[in-house]
This record gives C-alpha cells, sequence and structure tokens, in this order.
C-alpha cells in the first residue's frame, strides 16, 4: 500500500500532483526520528512514482514545524564513552538526517513549499530544499540553531545563502536567531508569493504545481534536475552537463506533441515517464 | 570589409562603442540558423575590433526576439537512422548554439543589453549573457521551453540563476513559463533600469557604454574577464588569479594617465589595447 | 600591550563585543601601507583573542575612507628594471594586501561593518569581508579602480556578487565607477539596515554584536566557518563538511546549557572558546 | 538473518575480516540484475557491521568474472516507444549499476581484491572500487566495453587513471580491449602483489586485511575516508577536511591505548566503531 | 581541397586511420606560427572528418622536433609600448598556441604520437595532449623552456604530471632540462611501448589505429570524451556525466551489432559517426 | 641574524642553494613543537631570501626522522573540559603544524629532499611537500599513524598519491603501517633516485640544487608555481592561469639573456628576483 505513513500525509491527485503534508499537529510538526526518516522515505516513493509529476509541501495545524523535537532526541544513542566513538555515531546520524531532507531536492519532480506560522530551525532546512516558496501572511521564519548553541548542519548553511541574494541578510539571521516576518521574506525572495491564509497560500502552491503538472514531464525533470546541477558548478560545466543530457532528451516525442498541441491551441497531453 | 551580416547589423560609433541589433524584424528576430551563426561570428568580430570599447545590444522592430524559429528548426540534419548518431549530431548541434551565445560573455568588451517588448525562449538566454541589462516598460521576459517540451539549453539555466538572487523565482519562472513584465525584472534584478520606450531604453544603454568607453581599456577588460572568473570560482581561487593577473596590468600607463588626468581634472585619454 | 596600533583603534568591550575603527581622519582614512598592514594584524590579533565574541567595524571622521591612499604608494618598491621582476614584486605587494582584507573574513568572530559617508575603492573590498553590513543615510559606495586605471584586486570582483544577487547592478557599478547612494545599497541588500546617522548606524551595529557576543561561541564560530565554506563549495561538499564539523561539535556543554536556559528561561552563560 | 545472498558468498571471521565472494561460478560470476542488487547491498550490510575491520573479495570458480552478463541484459525495461522515456529509464539503470560499484568504495572498511583468472569488462569497474588489489599469476585484465559498442559506465574511466599513473597505458587498453596480463598489471601499479595461484593471492589479501583489522579501527576508517577525499580535492581542502574531521578523533582513546601497547609491547586491543 | 597544408601532412587511409606528419624537416619541425596555426587547423578538419576513426601522429626527418622556432618569434607583434598593452597581445597569442595544442585533446578521434628522436620544448606540450604515445629507441625527450628563461606555458606543466605517476620525476625534468631517453621515458609511462626504429614506431602505432578504427565509434569517441572529462573531474562528477552521457548512447545500433558479430565471429562493420 | 634555529641548521652557499637540515640528532629529529614551528619559519625566511635559488633538505644523525616526538605532545594544552572545546583546540593545533609543513610546498623555490636511514610518520608528510626526492640506500619509509590510532593529518594522505600512480601500494602502506625500503621507493617513484650513502644521496641533491640554480629565476619560480597549480586544478584551469601568469614573465630579461647565452655558449648570469 502505498504512501503509508503515520507523521507525513501524502494525497496524489488525478492531475499529477502530491500534496505532502508534515502531520503531527500536537506535536506543532517538530522533527523526531519518526518524522525524520518517512520524509525522506516519502519523497524517495514520490520520486518514483511515475504519476507524479508536482508536489506541494505544507504543514497540518497551527504553525509549519517548531525544528527539532528537543524532548526525542535522536541522538541518544550516541552516548558511546570514547569521544571519537561518539563522533563516530554523531556523524551517522547527521548524514542520515541529511538525506531526509536532500531527498527533496533529488525527488525529480519539482516540490513547492505552502509556509504558514511559525517554522522555525530545521524547517528553515527543510524549505530550502524545495524549488519554489510561498507563504502565508503570518508565516515567520527563524534559523534557530545558534539558540540552541549549535551551526545549522543540515542545509540551511548551504542553501539559504545559494537561494536569496543577501549575504548580510543571511548572516543577520542565521547568528542572530531573530525572526523573519512574511513581508520580509517576500522582499528578500525566500518566498516569491504571499497569500492572505493557509488555505490560500496552499491553494496558489497547487495551482503552481497543476500548472507543471500538465507540462512535457521530460522538460520539467530536465529542467529541475539542470538548474540543481548548475548552482554547483560553473557556467561552463553547466552548459557542457546539459549539452550530454540534451543530446539524449531533445529526440523526445513531447517536442512534436507541444509544437502540434501550439498550433492546434489545445493542451497537449503527455505520457508519464 | 568588416560588419557585413545579414541577420544582425551592427554600427561602430567614434567613441568606441559598438551597437548591435538583431536584425530580423519581420521574424520577429526569431532564431533560425542564420541568427544564431551570425551572432557568434559579430561577437567575435567584436572581440577583437581594438576600437571597441563597450556594445550595446538592441533588436529591431516590434519584440526583441519570438525565441527559436520553429519554422526553421536546425535539428532537420540530424535524422540519422541511429538514435546514437542522432544524439551525437544533436549534441554538436548544441554546442554550436550555446558557442555563438556564449561568444557575448566571452566578448572582452561589456555587453549592455537594451530589451524593448517580449524577449522569449532564446532571447533569455541571449540576455543573461551580457553584462548589463536596461529594459523598456513595455518589456516582458519568458523562458518558454518548457512548453515546447525541452529544458532550456544554452544558458538560461545556468546564468539566470547567478544573475538574479532568488532561486524560487527562477524556478518558478523556468518551470511554468510564465511571463514576467518589466516591474518585476526590475524588482528582482534581472534589469537594474526600465526606462519608458525602447528609444530611452537604448539612449540609456548607449549612455553607459559611451561612459564605460570612456575609461581605461585595460582596466575595463581586467574588470569582466575577472567578474567572469570570480563567478565560477571561489573567493580564494578568484584573489589568486587577479594576483598573477594585475602582476602583468598594474604596470601600465593607464594608471599614471588617469591620475594626471584627475589632478588636472580633465578627462584621460587612454590608447586602444 | 594589545591592540596597539597607530592607524587603527580597538576597544573591547566586558560584553565579548571589540569596536574597530579606521583611525586616519585627518586623512579620510585612506590606506596606506601602515593602515593596511596594521588592519591584518589586528584582525589577525583579535581572532585570537578568546574574549572577543563579536566586531564592530567602524571608521572615525567625516567618511569611512577615500580609498587607496595615492600619494603613498606602496607599488614604488617594485621599479625594478626587468618587466618580470616588477611583476614578481608586484605580486607580492597584492598578495600582502588582499592577506590583510582577507583577515576579516578569516577572523572567527562575525563582523558587522557601521558605514557612514563615502565609502570609496578599497573600502568596497574591506566591507565586502565582512559578515553584517549597516549603513548611515549618507553613505555613498563607489567601486572606484576603474577610474584610476585598473580592476579591483583586493576583494570586490570576486566577493561583491557572491553578496547582492544582482550581477546586472555589480558590473554598471564596477564598470562605471558610479555613486550608489544609502537607499540602493540596502534595495540591492549590500547592507541590510539603514539607518540615520552615524552612530546610530554603529549603535545599531553595536546592538547586533551584542546579541551575537550573548551566544554559544562555538555555535557562532561554526556557523560563520561554515557559512565562508558553504559559499565557495557546492551544496553536497558544504553538507559533507558541516558533518566532519559537526560531529566534533554536537559534544558541546552549551547544548544543555542552552536548553536548561531555555527551560530556566534566564540567559545560558557560556565559557569562552 | 545476515548475509543472506545468492549470487554473492559473505564469511565473517572473528578477527574481524570479512570474506565476499562472487558466487555465480557456472555463469563465471557474470553480473546480471541479481548479482550487481547483492554486490550493493552486501557492501552496504558490511559498511554498518560494527564487527568488520577489513574485507577480502574475491570470486569462486575458474575465472573472477566474464563481465556483464549479456544473455540477461537488464535493459530490455527500457523499451519504451519515445526515445527520451528510454534514455530515462537507461539513466535510471545505469544510476542503480553504479551505486552497487560504488558502495564498495563507500564501504568504511577497506577492501582488498584478490584477482585470479580473467576480470573482463564490469569486473575492471569493481576492482577499481577497491582499496588494495592482489593478482594470481593467471589473472587477466580486459576493459572489453569498446568491444561491445559502449564506453565503460561504472566507473573504469573514472577510477582507473586515478589508480595508476600512465594514461597512456589506460588509453590505450580502454580503446584497444587488449588484454592485460599479471606481469603488467604488476608493473603498472594496477596490482602491488602478484601471486602463484588463487589460493595464495587471497591468502596474502587474507594476511593483510589481518592486519588491517588489527588495528585501531578510528584511523583505519579516517584513513580510508580521507585518502578517497584527497582523490576527488585539491590538496588545500584535503587539508582543511582533516582539520575539521581530526578536531574529532584525535580525542579518541585508541591513542592512549596505542602508545601503552607500544611501551608495554604487547598488541593492542581496540573497541569496535 | 581537404588537408590542404604547408607545414603538416596528413593521408587518411581507406581504414579509417589519419596519419599526421609534422613537415618541417629542413627546420628540424621546429614551431613557428605557421606550423602552430596549421596544427590547430588540422585536427579540428580531422576532427570534423566522419571517414577519420584514430589518428597517428609523427614528424618528418631527423627529429620528432626541436622545439620553438626562435628565430622566427611570434612575439614580435606585442611591441607594444606600454607593458600592460604588451602582455594583453602576449596572453593573445598564448592563449592561440594552447588552442592549436589543445585542438590534439579536443579531436574527437583518439590520436597515437609516434616519436623518434629528438622531442624538445614545445614537443613534449604536444605529446602529452595526445592519448597514446610509443617511441623509438633512439628518442629523447626534453622539457627545455627553463633554459630559454620561461615557464612551459602550453601544456607540459599541465598535463605530464597527469600522465605518469611521478611527480618527483615530473619536477626534475622541469626544473633541470634534463634529457630524458626512451628506456626512462618506457619505464615512467611516459610512452608505453618502444621499438627499434622509428619506421617500426610508426607501424605499431598505425596497427593500434587500425585497431581503434575497427572499432565502433560511438564507443570510442565516448571513450576519449570521458576520459578526458573524469581527468579533470572528481570521480563522482565523472560518474554522473556518464550517466547523462550513455542515456543517449546505450541506445545505439553498434551494441546489437557487436554482439551478433561476436556470435558469428566476424568483425563488424559500424557506420561512422 | 638570518637563519638562528635551534632545531634546524641552515646553510646558504653563494651559488644559490640553501642546505636546510632537520637537527635534532639526539631525538633522531622526532618533531617536537620547536622542530614543527623552526621548520615553518625557515621556509618562509628561504621563500623571502632573494639569494636563495634552489633548497636541499636533509637531516643530520642516524636516521631522517622519527616522526612525531610522542614524549613531548603538543596537544597537552587542549585539556579544556568541553569536548566541543578541546576539539577547537586540537583543530587550531593541526592548522598550525599542517602550514609549517605546507611552508615547503610554499616556498617559492624548489626543494630537492635527501633522505637517509627511517622517516617515519610526519617524516613522509614532510617529504611529500618537497619537489623531488633522493634517497640512500638505507632509506625507509613507514607511514607509522595508523599504529599510533590515527589517520595522518599533516599532508602524506593527500599529497602521498598525487606524487606516485599507485593507489593500491599507498593503501597498503597507509593502512597497514608496513616499511617500504629504497628499491621499492625508487620504483614507485616515490623517490626518482637511489644513492649508496648518505652523503653521496646529499651530494646527487646538492648537484641538481646547483643546476637549478643557475637557471633563469623567473622560469624555475614560475614552473614550481604553475606546477603546483595545475596539480590541484583541471588541465583548462591550469592553462588559463598561466595564460595570465606568463602574460607578465614572458616580458622578462631573462629570455633574450638565456638565448645570447646559447648562442655564445657560455652561462648566463640572472640577476635575483
Amino acid at each position: 500500500m502505498p504512501y503509508n505513513y503515520e507523521t507525513v500525509k501524502v494525497d496524489v491527485f488525478p492531475d499529477g500532483v502530491a500534496h505532502v503534508q508534515l502531520n503531527r499537529p500536537k506535536k506543532l510538526n517538530a522533527f523526531n526520528n519518526a518524522l525524520i526518516g518517512e520524509l525522506g522515505q516519502v519523497f524517495r516513493e514520490v520520486s518514483a512514482d511515475r504519476n507524479v509529476r508536482a508536489v506541494v509541501l505544507s504543514a497540518s495545524g497551527r504553525i509549519f514545524t517548531a525544528g527539532l523535537d528537543l524532548t526525542e532526541t535522536s541522538l541518544k544513542d550516541s552516548e558511546a564513552g570514547d569521544p571519537a566513538r561518539r563522533s563516530y555515531h554523531l556523524r551517522h546520524h547527521l548524514k542520515w538526517f541529511q538525506e531526509s531532507i536532500s531527498a527533496i531536492e533529488l525527488c525529480e519532480q519539482p516540490v513547492v513549499a505552502a509556509i504558514h506560522g511559525g517554522c522555525y530551525g530545521a524547517g528553515v532546512d527543510l524549505i530550502t530544499a524545495c524549488d519554489i516558496r510561498y507563504c502565508a501572511n503570518d508565516a515567520l521564519f527563524c534559523v534557530k540553531e545558534v539558540d540552541v548553541g549549535l551551526a545549522p548542519d543540515v542545509g540551511t548553511l548551504q542553501r539559504l545563502p545559494k537561494i536569496i541574494g543577501n549575504q548580510s541578510l543571511v548572516r543577520e539571521l542565521c547568528l542572530t536567531a531573530r525572526n523573519m516576518l512574511a513581508d520580509e521574506a517576500l522582499h528578500c525572495g525566500l518566498v516569491n508569493q504571499k497569500h492572505e491564509t493557509k488555505e490560500k497560500t496552499i491553494e496558489a502552491a497547487l495551482k503552481t504545481a497543476r500548472v507543471i503538472a500538465s507540462k512535457s514531464p521530460v522538460a520539467v525533470f530536465s529542467t529541475k534536475h539542470n538548474l540543481n546541477y548548475a548552482r554547483d558548478h560553473s557556467v561552463a560545466e553547466g552548459l557542457q552537463y546539459i549539452q550530454a543530457w540534451n543530446a539524449a532528451y531533445l529526440n523526445t516525442e513531447d517536442i512534436p506533441l507541444s509544437i502540434q498541441a501550439f498550433i492546434e491551441k489545445k493542451p497537449a497531453r503527455y505520457s508519464n515517464l
């Protein structure tokens, strides 16, 4: 039975959009080991689901997420006596946590985040691994880790500065742990749409996801894949890579299908990947 | 006879500014093989023209460009029977197209784009290879490729995210193919000046180009070259490279000339490279 | 005797904040060899001072800095007859100058710049090596080098484009040497706070520095260090690096201290590094 | 039940050495989907097995491996009609195959390959992912892929040139598909021990593995991990990474244990990771 | 008329092998501007010649090459008064020279060098850009540049250390300009076959080239291209690139052709790319 | 007073050769904090000494070095209570040690190591930072760290594999801590000359150093610098860097001087840098 999880809710709609929701509302969607583990599994399952062409990620309940669940710290199993062995286990735990978050980036379909209420700590790590971010008026973003005595280590420091073009702001946020409200998030480009309510934000995200799902899956997947590649390479390397890539994909039937649809002025129907 | 092209118009002014115009107005400056090929040639010729110190790129006619000319697809010669051989030829074609666009980036003189009306598909690839972008109020930008069933493959995915600091917006634009109007382009930094009309936009671009052309060509070329280098390397590598670079260029006569001019409060006259 | 410099003034406050001031007001804080050399020394000394947890950098007198002191050019010792030997010495000089500026980036504690009045040439190189930038209403930024016949070679070309997400603006500024006022600097993200006067700007910078100084020094140093690393590496490399890093630092006593403080609702007191 | 595989045999000895054997002798250990899949699983299981400290990889039967099993091609499921969709599935298949081979490189414990008889095609991809290679006098290595109409795509082209310092030889081998015998393999450094028989080769490999298993697991794992890292980064980056790494691991109890053992002239007993 | 050059002789044989010869025997094949320019043109023309599947590079006359032709120095046009402008022209000249040598590396078909007699200075730059190197007993290699007062700048410093696995030797050769004879060249892997005479060396090179020419051109070109890519990237990046690459090329008809030929035990006949 | 050190002996000869000797013979030249610190200082002083054009590094007494001096461990000051603070200090110590070793690589003049007797642990880190290595018949190399419970962290893992082209051997040496004798060191390319005695080894090293010292210092320094750069970059990047580099240095008077000397068949006399 597909998409059977406890802490994450998944709905797949006939139009090719999957709606993934953090689903520990009583715990304010805090990240315990169950949520971390399932999050990674969900996005790996979604990535392999050929019926899904775009994803919306939101959270149930009052806020997006309170961040790491400190009452259920997953680090307790690293209480080896030897500091080196403790470090060994901490690193493994970190790697596993990072891989859950990165499953969103590696998910072949684009992911649109719809954020409402508080989004703390690991929540920022999470949304910066998404492709597109919209938020509600009541959204509040906080890189909280410095207040708990550690540097954020599952993505924020690596992805946030490559997402918004303002290092001065990034460093202020990460070093002071101050709150950033929706207006500032829109202004600095962390999100690029802001809506009145949680519901309207999710509706806007679903609308964008539906648009994406209606396009050629060859084009959409290739675009996300190459944007990720380009972010981490020089322009020349990115160009060489897409030469190799499109040498295969320009042979697609989706191109004549698209042109035909354009001429006939009716939507094209693309088969799944 | 210099600058003799069919689909591109080139004027070189005595003040060291070259004005390059896409010139297939009846075809809405759509990119056919002729335009692609000539564009690369023009910028290689400009780059070697020691009388040119800055370039303005604009387009004749009603819009900037409609993008790829689908009626004259250059991919027809890749109809080999074997899919691998077809891929082989597609990759060569792509490489050639990329090199034409990249000729703008490699052109030693800075290029200021003045954009009016629609700028679709390959047009965005084109302008993101320029150094500075201004647009008219009626400008409209659209990363159209996903609508034709392919990922943009001649520069947009590689350059656009490194030009504007807003990945959320970049991905929305590339994955939905929605239009972006002049105001949003100004706000997100794709352009950094917006003017009332096409004519005023070109005039502003020419003005900036003239300012650049009046500066030391050693300084101008070194600046563009090292900005390109820095974009694709770490800060430490960029610093090491410019150490090696300026070890040669700090010997220039343009420095005492500039200081002298500053003292005498009259413009310096620099010789060509 | 610590912090004994001629051209730079350093005050270390009991709350862990160091205030570093450029201090050649009569020469408009222009960079002569003394200032360049001392600047590097100061930030190396600060970096090793375990009582300092955050730094504010400002300038005494009327403007922030006039840039390079052309009346005291440090290049005079490179007047070897052989052009290659001259280049050899120029490169050494450049490397030394770059290392002084980079000492700010390598300083383990975050550095908040408070800029007022003119900030020309090498001043922009200087502030782009800081972590956070605030400015006064009268601030004016100018990448002046192209007017002196050279490409900026001590950091602006390498750091500025990675700090503000607007290449079109960066290139316009660097190629035309035009002035940018406080409003535009705020809008483009070069600074992320703008205040009425020099004094209020410094006070805001000190306030942010005090907030940073009150946090866990393990968390703060790790955050700055990894933000620097992430800027110059792919996301995947940045994630791998912080795995290795935090495998050591997650063992810190600052985490239980922080959680305890959170529960008890009183500030934590962290020991120095 | 641990290590329960069909096509791979695994023995774990009390001295901490695991012996992994390719085990399709009737099919000359040719790589079918079962073997590819299980190979990856085995090395992921070994990597997580804290009782294993070193691994020997050999093959049962007459030869090491005949390479890809062409009678059981795994590519049949990629027979989509659209060439782009076929490419999509081919790429997924390749990625999966690569990940199986790379599981050896990512396996935390060092892997010593003991090769006898023919080692064709995918066999070379396999052994170049190991850490140390020994061979028998009858060993024969052949980069066979070019004879089947494709470039090797699961590791040989990427790893072989970084393992042996002779590009001229690498290219001759890969482009002509000629056989290389044991003597030449020893001379060029592909293997660094050559033994009379298969049995003696395995014994030598086990002996080396036992030596490694007797050392501090902190030291051994850190050494393999950092050698992999160093291969793919500059010297400066490798040095910075091991600074971060050993900041944690130099705290280990294994160092005083080792020194104590050295003084007492008896072997140290290190606890598992 | 194809392959019409003065200083380079080209023969294309019906078996798909091109024989390229340096052809200034009276000048000991010294590199003047004509030879440098034509060399680049030849290899670009060869690369585009679909009838050529492998190349042998040798030299006519008594020795392979005396290196740069100092009597015809191409640097004379850089006699600008301003040192910066002289540097500007020197850099352009160097870039042009490098591109001629690199045309061999970028030539899609593998190039086998057959070296006899002296191979000085630029000759070493030249042969290190080839794929496979064989030499005659009388061959003598000398990285001569340091004796002329400069560092080799058209490839030796960049390619030689990545070709032979012995940095100690590389540095001794480059810093002392001592001669290396055929035996040492074979031992260190600069060449991987040594033959009695020039004629036998060329025959061996032609034989290898014929073997390569008889293979699938899809496989051969893909192999060379990916070996070049792998040399300059991490293993992980190389693997990702060939995933994208072979996603296209595994669809080739050459694979079933090869398997069929193997079963029928007769050579396959592959069509040109 | 120049070159005044306790644990290192430095002689500078009139022919431009400096002879640096490890000089703690009674302690078998083991690395205590004094030796580590002075080693870095010596090579920084040598690098800036314009009278020195080449360096020989050897060791006084019976063996080259016993490696780290465990009786005088420099890690004792890292006994902070908090594990994170201990890691912080360990990392600083490591960085300092690495910088001492890397001072050899960064020393502008080439360094020829002459090794006799045992060369253990940190000794291998040391010699792999040199440019050229010769050894005596009694030399013995041992990557000892794994026996002390740690991974080598001051250079061996980063440099050794890039120096000798045999990863299988590198990993065997580093993971087993076995001894390697002079013959094997010669065969694998760690050294490229082997001599009967310590004295003859030093004489051979001095002879090579004298040859290097007699060449153009512009050529020699440029060659070492660019070999270091090329090792850590792609071929294309290395070529671009030396374009920028030699644009300055090809202007040198050493080139006409060299050609003149060649014509007149007498040695050229080059001025110091």
